[in-house]
């Protein structure tokens, strides 16, 4: 059986690759590393981990990653890159969570991210793991980056439109709520109960670091340039993203239905892509703890915008849950394997 | 002192007109109906009121309402049109909350809402309750229609953008995300707390009431016909409505600076919109019980996409709050009269 | 394989039977069963389902119950004691998750529930089916009065104390706290997100129907009369049960450690009661979605008075998992069969 | 007209103070210091003071506070001590939110505080601000300790009972829950949004800070020793504490109505202790933004044991709005100045 361990334990997508890992058939998870924790029982900081694993947290100086088949890094970014370079000289194959791998052009990850890339020359190898697109590389990829939460549900939603090219690439509208586990278990003020609870808001609307990852995303789907209106709101709920995406349709002939078959066609045999009949409206709470993003597509008042709204869990199709569909092609395993997880409701 | 009543007081914008006006100094409430409640002290109904009030709920059919000055109507949608006729004759003035008389035209309405308008004759004479463009007209009126929640926020925000010119009118997107008070007091499944808590969804994509209610606003601003596409979400909060507005540029050369400028010129005499700094993300929360709608503008990327965000209590602005207000111009108090409320933080 | 059916399949309970049944790998869940929905699909109602199943709802009355194994009836009270004398007679095991068996009196039963019990001669051969006292028998019953979701923790939670006679009976407090799902799926004013949400009440004070269950099932453990003080609590949040026990130390000289062993050592053997270490404060969240309750021992100040934490995910331990337990018991299955869930975190 | 002045006005208690104090007409908000935020203006920091005041932030170093009749500390615990006794030697007084100055034992305070206190000297001085108790040595006080949240419901909750000596002083129990401000506005991973929310536990089940605090207070209460059984609890709300108060009735012959009218008559010319009527549940939401506390009285079952329900805002009556009616009282303002709040509904 593949050995796999974690790198960044502690955090939020760290304690939902061990939700779903430990209770993947398929795979061994051997060990899990957190610097602040090592020596501490991993259920006894996670608490609803009780009688599902008796694991302790290492710390990474002292794991032994090298004899693992393959390591999660679910680290913050500019993190990973440090160690990524050691581990894939010795074999062992990484799917990296953080942001540190996605983008291929390191002036542009420099930019946005505010420091020099540590190993720009692994860009080119990394593989960028939005399964729905590049499924055969990632089966042969060593290291995998994984995509960002906003960024995964945005492309998914956009792409039957922009590889068909049936609307205006320049004027994208992505207007999306995220919960506030996708900003980390990190101690903060913007993120406290009292702060985020019956309240909302928009931020980053200036410039998100999710822009340029999604732009160059879209730009592989069709022929030319994409602009893209990225606005992040941050909702006061733990878990879920919801995407509303608007685009111009080229072609206002098409109707409705037709872009409903459009969608079908696109991901009848995705896995983890749903397109719902037409007229609905998905709610993040139908995909919470599962590995589904949930799509659904209208064209209101018969006018030229389309309206698609896309929903996952951020913290599972968004970060860990797409992590181990990663892992699965990678070392072999059902694309589904330990991801069979029905959501809760409600 | 002016003597004021409400109908359909045991509503949400009732006990929120409830909450005002007890503490409104310079009118006296004398009346609150509510059918089902009648005999009941108000403040049995509403222990949030204990100490404010003695008074009891009357049924609307025993109320002396045309010896009041001016009757406001918290009615479901369809109720008032059939009380209003004969208080006008009586020579009582009102401002109905419901959406009874908000669209001029007869015809539109009773598509949107189903049904056969009770005196069409009288929606020439009804003024659109929205202080920053009919303010004058609202001073002599005898009939006030108050705005919908989404419809005042959605046509202040974009009011400068559209008056100035400078916009393309054909492609206005809205996307808006509301607390589930909005929904009301009514007992339903679709809004119970295990079914909107930790929860997010878009609701009525093909076609919502508040639609041509926008459109018919927004359309008075600027010249040109107007091409709106309206997104309602519901948000797991109580209270509080986000507009984030998206408009495309029709000279690209116009700074952020400038847009800027023209919002604050634009509402710089106005006591309850409140345009905030450049750069800013107003929060639902900061406007929480308060009759304010703060503004932002942003312009991200420079690009020709300019993106507004606009947030209100849905109770206070876009209800109960804006019906005061409207209620002091039309009997001749001060406007800020009884809405000088600061906002709950946290 | 076993095949079983659910009536009652449309409410909070029913879809948590089904989020078990249908990942269960020794039953096959043929029937689910629903007046209003009668010919939907049922994945259509609960698209959190979606991919996971293609049944329709029927007709309880169309249902072919009788060639089933087991049914569970997760319907309102006084509605399964109508069709389970006759399922009985054919055979067909039932597990209630309504209240109508819990009550062995039939006259208390009446004065609690209003009504005369439709087959009181049932009621000695019903199980209270609270596996961690009543195993063996559960094993042989036909039928199964599945417990209250108070009554299960509040058991629990005072079982070791009162089985070992070290603690005063008569001065019993359960201070007890519940999440809204408990409510059921009704439309109601009382559970609306706008009226539950950002705030908290004690219910019931004189006087909960979980009352009597509570103080039967205490009567049985150990010896001599029993009296509690119970005061339920809505909490703001969907899914959970914190019970507060308070209990008086018959003798003082009996140290806190003593009281952690004794309960450790109660349920060394339970699957899925959890005796937390020394010193905490277990979660709701730590149980959301698994069969767990999780118990903490106190002694403040080494007064007299213990304090016992007790928490469970009122729709698992607390209804739909215990059922699939007792049913998994009945039907000779493992135990944890269907049950060994991960709760999501966070 | 009086002058007053914050000291630590970024923090929950303090915006709270400066929500009452701006629209408080009899005195004069001159000075709000903070020293993070020193040359900030304040509406900067809280939107939601934007149109209400022009004040800055200032180092508390560089204010001028001798010049003050009143300071108000809004700081961490082990501050004010350091600063107090140069105030007072000014001639200006202090009313103090933090638990410096509420424990007349310096070596209680300095065991459950964790260090030396700074002025021993001044706690005979320092009266403890629970008007409802000691309102005429408030009124002459030069230094008022302003009451812990919890510790204001329970001992208001208790007061009745224990100076009419009708209950057993020995086996008190305060099962408390308390919405999550009350742990300030500090960065910190336990009240983090994804922590609390859809989430509820107990904590400092062992001991908390506020036990001697209201031990000390019941003391006063009626005759002979107190032991009390204190166990606080975390809500998923802002604001609000709902106290669930259990005593032992010494004389089994006192029914129900007889302890309502203790109740009534004890707080009768209260302006702020609101006795519901008999039956009632008071909800926390009932009292959000006021300064009421909110009583119930139960006796459930006709057993001895009482119970009474106390709510209140943690940052009104529990804090800051406690402190304006102290300051009321000191500087000879009508107690209710500014405290005249109608509380959100809903």
């Amino acid at each position: 059986m593949k050995k796999v361990g974690i790198v960044g334990g502690s955090g939020y997508t760290g304690v939902e690759l061990l939700r779903i890992l430990l209770r993947h058939q398929d795979i061994e998870l051997t060990t899990v590393c957190s610097r602040t924790n090592a020596g501490m029982r991993v259920d006894q900081y996670f608490p609803s981990l009780r009688g599902f694993t008796d694991l302790l947290f290492t710390d990474p100086v002292d794991a032994d990653l090298q004899a693992l088949d393959l390591v999660f890094f679910a680290t913050p970014n500019a993190t990973a890159m440090h160690s990524v370079p050691a581990l894939l000289k010795q074999g062992v194959k990484v799917v990296d969570l953080s942001a540190d791998f996605r983008i291929q052009d390191a002036s542009v990850w420099q930019t946005w991210y505010g420091q020099t890339h540590a190993c720009p020359e692994l860009l080119p190898k990394a593989v960028y793991g939005l399964p729905e697109i590049h499924r055969d590389r990632i089966r042969n990829a060593e290291l995998v980056a994984n995509p960002g939460c906003y960024p995964t549900c945005i492309q998914l939603g956009f792409m039957p439109l922009l590889e068909a090219g049936i609307v205006d690439r320049s004027t994208l509208i992505a207007d999306a709520k995220s919960g506030v586990s996708g900003a980390g278990r990190g101690a903060s003020v913007a993120t406290l109960h009292a702060e985020v609870s019956d309240n909302f808001k928009a931020y980053g609307v200036a410039g998100h670091r999710h822009l340029p990852e999604i732009e160059q995303g879209l730009l592989m789907m069709g022929e030319g340039p994409v602009s893209l209106t990225f606005t992040p709101h941050l909702l006061p709920i733990v878990r879920g993203i919801h995407a509303t995406l608007y685009a111009t349709l080229r072609d206002e002939s098409l109707s409705e239905e037709a872009l409903q078959s459009l969608f079908e066609d696109r991901f009848r045999d995705e896995l983890f892509v749903d397109v719902m009949p037409q007229g609905s409206h998905p709610e993040t709470r139908s995909v919470r703890g599962a590995n589904t993003c949930r799509l659904a597509v209208h064209r209101p008042q018969n006018r030229a915008t389309v309206v698609i709204l896309a929903v996952e869990d951020n913290l599972v199709k968004g970060a860990a849950g797409q992590a181990v569909q990663n892992m699965n092609l990678m070392l072999g395993c059902e694309e589904r394997a330990g991801l069979e997880i029905l959501p809760l409701q409600p």
